[in-house]
């Protein structure tokens, strides 16, 4: 039997219907679900994920991908939503389900022994079911298969195509261009941030935000805003992108730019062609290139002295009191303040790539085995001092601090990387290609780099994978260097340095 | 083969979830989506339904339900389940597909032209579409089947066991009853109740409701309060159980009852037992239960003079320029006025239930074709004047002021007036048993209420129908008496009367 391209679009889209009412669900039970909710919200989960697993997996599904892999009257879009997923359903399927399902079990058993041991901050507590998890992580990897390391499975997952024998030389330049370039920024003249945590009421925190989103080109009438514990952005549809932050009175910093990094994600998520709904080339083209969208607006455009030359009188307004005192140029040196901390989530854009290459060389030593789970937290401590020259003094601040591994997600930090990375290059791009984009981003004027972002990467979905599309983009494969010369550049005027 | 309870249980609660999912979709749809989110729900909403459909019109479905009619290993609770799905698998059974997608494609047109017709203030251009509906809904009760009249198979739908024969001497009643009554009202000396349209700003009004609920027993772990165009309740589990109302600065009363209101059918849904999740008795019995319920609590409970004996003064705190110059005993008068009125959201306890009897008197016409869908709005315009001596000036406020046949609800209305009847039969029962209820309404003291709710109601989830609980609960069935005892007594207070 042979079957049209419309049974192959019903299918999926019915299993994407399924797995989008999962994200409302998601997003509620982190904005606005009761305590007591969670229970039953968490078999209406697991209902959702497994029959869309099972249509995903099904013989059905697999006869209707099958029959039209070779069929040359389908147009290219077709052929490549086809492709890919099919790649997906051959991945999905080297899952049994009973695997499946007790890597969900674990996922609970994790969470919940980490949540114990942050409470009383021992990550002995954890171990225990870490390397548990651990052992279904290797026998996930060996259902993949893989060619080389086993850490290659599981990274693949998230990063299509990303290797151990691709990353190391990128965490090795982190490692031997990052080390020295901190060490200069440490002896230079160091920057005040302390007015970032005078009194920020929260109401105009969350104004300002807005308003800067909107700047952005964020629809709001396709999305929204909410507070959750950590911020996020969810999809249900290009046409309905939310995102969340959080709001602290003294720290001027946490809602801002974490508002702007999830609306950079919220960009592109908007950017999906709605035509794909639910299909390959209507989802984003991997971890890391969305990881290049946020970082790019947060980073490269909305923490620039040319953006602020704009917004920074602005935010005076809303905040007379605590910046009435804090010139421009003050204001522009905090907020890019360069200091080896302990917590990722906080880190200044140089010294958060040692955070994530501690969590990688973590990683891939537990998959290959030359780390055992009870060692973890002292190899973390020790690789901070080593790196960073801090010790975390207590798990809560160290090994305990990423709730990642509780879901299994190993493989997932390194993308975080490789985004800002991507960042730093289509950044470098997109200013070749835009004649006059500074004059534009000190004028707040966006249209033009969101039309870029959109003809660029947003248009294409997954149809690349992100070294194809970086390569379409700046005519080469991830380039540290792009990175390197935007911090050089950058850190140049914040620090004086020569 | 035989089936075990436990692929029944399976099979009901995985539909039950998805259908669960749906309602957090729809109740999300109402209070947070953005605008443009509109389309993708839809078709995300149809995928749920259709699934949870699917499995419970299947095959394997009956076959497990057969297998277990006769278990007589099953216990009384595991009988009432199977015995009240199968029951639910034929009702489903009856209608094609083809059908089901039918009636919801004339749903959508329906709404869209009554959107229209209303922004037009112009019934005409509903009519067509109304009378497409109408033509659906004869077929929906040829497929149901019925016995004397097809109403009947439709009002089945929203209360089991209901029909012409039934109803026809209840809103008899309620025209020979109330009549004469509401003439006796209108003799007497009018009250007061424009201080309700003063000033009330709309946080205090937020805060006071919340402190209602809560003194009424609503678990705000389980559950939450939030803003959407039309009050509603909506139940994702016995666990997560939320409401919503509406908010008018120079309106006191909109807010509040329709917030206690809710919280009435709130209690209910929290009170249901969590261990029958999705399966019969786990659910409400019926719609005139559901509705005696909230009625009892907005009406019986919160329109009383000891009431208020116990919150006025509160009530006072929270707005003391509107109320401060107000008596207890002028808010009490003002907020049991009885006029007549064109909109049935709007209207008092009396004249109510005129507005439900020409809603059901239309409804019972259109389906036995005596009477034809474009001259619905002159007969709906002639019984007002009938009945409550206004006349509609416009179709708004006349025939376009519900949803309900839009969305083919046909037979729903009668419920609100069943739920009011119980109510007041329900409420006298509990004042026999519950010593010294009255004195704890006094002070607020609930606890007592709210266990007898549990124990007479709540528990029983779909067990018995709501002629069976009416009975056990009062020892007899639907009694219009206690209804006309209650309103006598209530508004003699009220009015003098003598």
């Amino acid at each position: 039997m042979t079957y049209d391209y419309n049974s192959y679009k019903e299918l999926a889209q019915t299993a994407a219907d399924l797995q989008n009412a999962a994200a409302v669900l998601e997003w509620d039970q982190e904005v606005y679900m009761p305590s007591k909710g969670a229970s039953f919200r968490g078999r209406q989960l697991a209902t959702l994920a497994k029959q869309a697993h099972e249509m995903l997996t099904s013989d059905k599904y697999e006869r209707i991908l099958k029959s039209l892999l070779d069929d040359k009257t389908l147009d290219e879009t077709q052929q490549n939503n086809i492709r890919l997923s099919y790649d997906d359903f051959e991945k999905n399927k080297k899952l049994p389900s009973e695997f499946v399902e007790a890597l969900s079990k674990q996922s609970s058993l994790s969470f919940n022994a980490w949540i114990k041991a942050r409470q009383q901050n021992d990550y002995s507590i954890y171990a225990p079911e870490l390397q548990k998890m651990i052992g279904l992580k290797r026998k996930q990897a060996d259902l993949y298969g893989y060619e080389k390391h086993p850490y290659d499975a599981l990274l693949d997952e998230y990063e299509k195509g990303a290797t151990v024998a691709m990353l190391d030389p990128v965490f090795k330049m982190v490692q031997e261009q990052l080390t020295p370039f901190l060490k200069k920024i440490a002896s230079a003249k160091q920057v005040d941030d302390t007015f970032f945590n005078r009194n920020y009421p929260k109401q105009a925190q969350w104004d300002f935000a807005i308003e800067v989103l909107k700047t952005m080109g964020y629809d709001m009438e396709a999305g929204r805003q909410d507070l959750s514990e950590h911020p996020f952005t969810t999809s249900f549809s290009p046409e309905d992108v939310r995102i969340t932050t959080r709001v602290d009175e003294n720290n001027f910093a946490s809602l801002f730019w974490s508002s702007v990094h999830e609306g950079g994600h919220a960009l592109y998520e908007q950017g999906l062609p709605t035509s794909e709904y639910g299909l390959p080339l209507g989802a984003a083209a991997s971890l890391s290139i969305h990881e290049s969208q946020s970082r790019l607006w947060e980073n490269c455009v909305s923490r620039s002295y040319g953006y602020w030359k704009h917004f920074y009188p602005k935010l005076q307004g809303y905040f007379p009191q605590s910046l009435g005192d804090v010139s421009l140029d003050s204001f522009y040196r905090g907020m890019n303040q360069v200091v080896p901390s302990l917590v990722r989530t906080e880190a200044d854009e140089v010294t958060y790539h040692f955070h994530v290459m501690i969590r990688y060389e973590i990683e891939k030593a537990l998959m290959d085995g030359s780390l055992s789970p009870e060692d973890v937290s002292g190899r973390w401590n020790d690789m901070y001092q080593e790196y960073l020259g801090i010790r975390p003094k207590d798990d809560k601040t160290g090994v305990l601090q990423d709730v990642h591994w509780t879901h299994g997600s190993f493989g997932y930090f390194p993308t975080y990387s490789l985004g800002s990375f991507y960042a730093a290059q289509f950044f470098e791009q997109a200013k070749k290609e835009i004649p006059g984009l500074d004059g534009q981003i000190e004028q707040a004027e966006f249209g033009n780099l969101l039309q870029w972002l959109r003809k660029s990467v947003h248009q294409y979905g997954r149809r690349y994978t992100s070294d194809e599309l970086c390569r379409k983009i700046t005519g080469r494969s991830l380039d540290f260097s792009s990175f390197m010369s935007y911090i050089e550049e950058k850190y140049a005027g914040v620090y004086d340095l020569k």
